[in-house]
């Protein structure tokens, strides 16, 4: 047993009881009276970092929820990895569903209930430990390490795109670590090498000046609704393919050894429709559901509405109807472009009889993708493969976390997932846990990944 | 002057004593607060009829607000006119745009000011006063005559399906003229010929079992509100035409006579577009706007709705999305036989993939349509002739009046429109009034009505 290994085992319960500290504190980003707490957290994370032998400990100010960051630049010719995390928590409604307090922690079957357990707080405290568990048993660590920790994840990041292009020169690094999110199974490693991207626009039909009576008027005029379906209609076709032109142009082609990734990863069909409660699954022909779901981008309405929605009839048409559309995006398409393909084919199919607009709803991200044999992916490859004493899934996600591609824009890094929250954790819900068993392996196994990162060119 | 003209001039401040009072009767068939009030303007009428000197006057309760028969049939060997109105009135709100109270009624510049005004009270009680003044001053009427005035109109007269079938003998008659209604324009009169009838289904498109997250699952499965927009819009064309199976079947083409009769009618589009407040009419191909507001039947969607109608973008798929289509009918379009193809239609466009479920709502209504030429028609014309010195229009109403198909049915009678309202007397609205001048003329006109009527054939 190595001398880091020694004191983490050593050290054990005064972890645990500090993830208990930390948990206890409510910083729930989304709501304004909590904003002292976030900050309280923050400055939890400071200490704890300083505590464990971090130098250049500093809070970030972004005009909202602050940022935390600390180094330890003491690997000259080394490359430099920086460690992504949060420290903001979902709110915790609906509060009678949890079974004990959501901010006092409970230990109970090797697992640890309170909001924020496994997203974010047990994750991100994992690679600070690690981090201690070198300086303090080695006396340094085997790459130069960066870590920064934001307060505002939960709400969309929204003072992130200002900040992080300021700090542009104290966050370079060669690679970034995210410990903000999980893997595949208890047994089963996985690195996730894309996300979806998103765009949205909203279109807006006005027929009238007022509504109007379906019996006076039905006929003689274009009902706004009818013009609404059909400009919906005329997006995609009945088998799944979206028909807005120019809108594949840009999706970068599934290669071979992609596909076989893919194919590796187990699919149980019964149970995925089980969980969404369909009798048959529906999509873009010529894939599979995980090529879908992951690599391929979609068109949806998310809202729709105009006239009456209550019981029985009533006879009117309308003066106007609404849609929100969204689309999840894939590399290398391009959320501004996108947008504007939208909104042209809106504008092209919107008939002229009434008035259309489609405007851009400003929730918008890159899409994803990291090479699968990035030296970052191949350094968590090694040290997962170890651990759990299997290959790990090539895997994607068909929802968007909008830092990756920020942090690669403005940093020009990639960012691999290396965090260790399994799907049954009940994260943003009640009840949120995390393993102690996770807790013990991800300190283990940031350990490794830095000394494995250490050899790596970037 | 002949004496009943006499009777009417001499009694003329009487007449409008009587209007007054009964306008301060507050029948509001929709509130049930006023359901004595309802019941108090029917035993008003009841009453006025006896001071007429009609006979046999009685109240038919019906379960919910009553009706009121009277009658006068000594004048064998001649046709059986039933005279139609009734003496509930809407409800008043919003109060504060009525220049006076709504059941106070005011007289000033030759017009009276009250809720029921010239929607129906005014117009009602125009037939009564003509028969007082036959019976009174002549001792006789030129026909039989039966009156049925109702107390739920204004509430789509929900009993009446089920009272007037069993009061069948008692409304036996060869015609019926309707007093609820009125005129083209204060120098133009019109003849009532065609009604449109209704019918309506919801449409519900059920996809999950609850509402899922667009990034995890989009792409996988059919959004509901694709599915229904699919739906909607198979069932037009982009240029306005029907698309529903067997939708046009049974409507009876109209003739170049009818065509010509509706020429005649002078139609301000810019008037119309600026009344709708749109740029450019639209509807289906072929036809004039008077054509397809009147004589053609109509598809609209009245509501629609699914998902996220807030502001930004809620990254939701929803669990199910929700139309309400209602269509205008015409002649000979059965309302059940519409409804029945409008489900066979959604049932055969369904994607597989989603739970749809199309069911009728219960309002429905069938197309009217009286012979123009029809004898009823033809004693209206000649007295509309006589008093406008023009001759009557030959119009229609896009909207329905359930009353008239259904007395139809049951009595085997047409209905012919014989009312003096005009169209900007604001009923069902703040300051709704009846022309005084409209108030006499139609006494008159009621008196020669049925002269004319006396040597008709049926």
């Amino acid at each position: 047993m190595g001398l880091w290994e020694q004191y983490l085992k050593e050290n054990e319960s005064r972890f645990l009881n500090e993830l208990i500290e930390f948990l206890r504190i409510p910083s729930i980003s989304a709501l304004s009276e909590y904003s002292q707490d976030v900050r309280d957290a923050g400055r939890w994370v400071a200490d704890r970092l300083e505590a464990a032998g971090l130098e250049n400990v500093q809070i970030l100010e972004t005009g909202g929820h602050p940022a935390v960051y600390a180094d330890w630049l003491n690997a000259p010719g080394m490359p430099t990895v920086m460690i992504y995390g949060h420290f903001d928590v979902q709110p915790v409604d609906p509060l009678n569903l949890w079974s004990h307090p959501p901010f006092e922690p409970v230990v109970k079957d090797e697992r640890i209930y309170a909001r924020g357990a496994s997203d974010n707080k047990g994750n991100m405290l994992i690679p600070i430990i690690a981090a201690e568990a070198l300086l303090q048993s080695e006396g340094g660590l085997p790459v130069n390490v960066k870590f920064f920790f934001e307060g505002q994840e939960e709400i969309g990041s929204p003072q992130m795109p200002e900040a992080i292009p300021r700090h542009k020169a104290l966050l370079a690094c060669d690679v970034i670590i995210s410990a903000d999110g999980g893997q595949w199974e208890e047994d089963q490693p996985a690195l996730l090498i894309g996300l979806r991207g998103i765009c949205a626009i909203q279109i807006d039909v006005q027929a009238t000046k007022a509504d109007v009576h379906s019996g006076s008027y039905g006929g003689a005029f274009l009902n706004p609704i009818h013009a609404l379906v059909q400009i919906i209609d005329s997006m995609r076709s009945a088998d799944g393919k979206i028909l807005v032109e120019g809108f594949y142009d840009d999706v970068r082609p599934l290669s071979k050894a992609e596909r076989s990734q893919m194919e590796k990863i187990p699919f149980d069909e019964m149970s995925f429709k089980n969980q969404l409660g369909v009798s048959e699954l529906f999509g873009e022909p010529g894939y599979t559901t995980y090529e879908r779901l992951w690599t391929r981008p979609t068109l949806d309405v998310n809202g729709i509405w105009g006239g009456f929605q209550g019981e029985g009839l009533k006879t009117v048409i309308p003066r106007e109807a609404h849609a929100k559309i969204s689309c999840r995006l894939v590399a290398d398409q391009d959320p501004e472009k996108i947008t504007q393909l939208l909104i042209a084919h809106v504008n092209s199919h919107a008939p002229r009889q009434v008035k259309v607009s489609a405007n851009a709803i400003s929730s918008r991200a890159k899409p994803y993708l990291i090479p699968a044999d990035h030296p970052g992916n191949e350094a968590a490859r090694v040290v997962l493969k170890t651990l759990y004493g299997k290959e790990p899934y090539y895997a994607r996600l068909g929802g968007t976390i909008p830092v990756c591609s920020m942090l690669l824009d403005t940093l020009g890094a990639y960012t691999v997932n290396f965090a260790f929250g399994l799907k049954d954790e009940n994260i943003h819900a009640p009840d949120e846990f995390f393993r102690l068993s996770s807790f013990r392996l991800g300190q283990k196994a940031y350990v490794m990944l830095l000394g494995e990162l250490s050899g790596r060119k970037f």
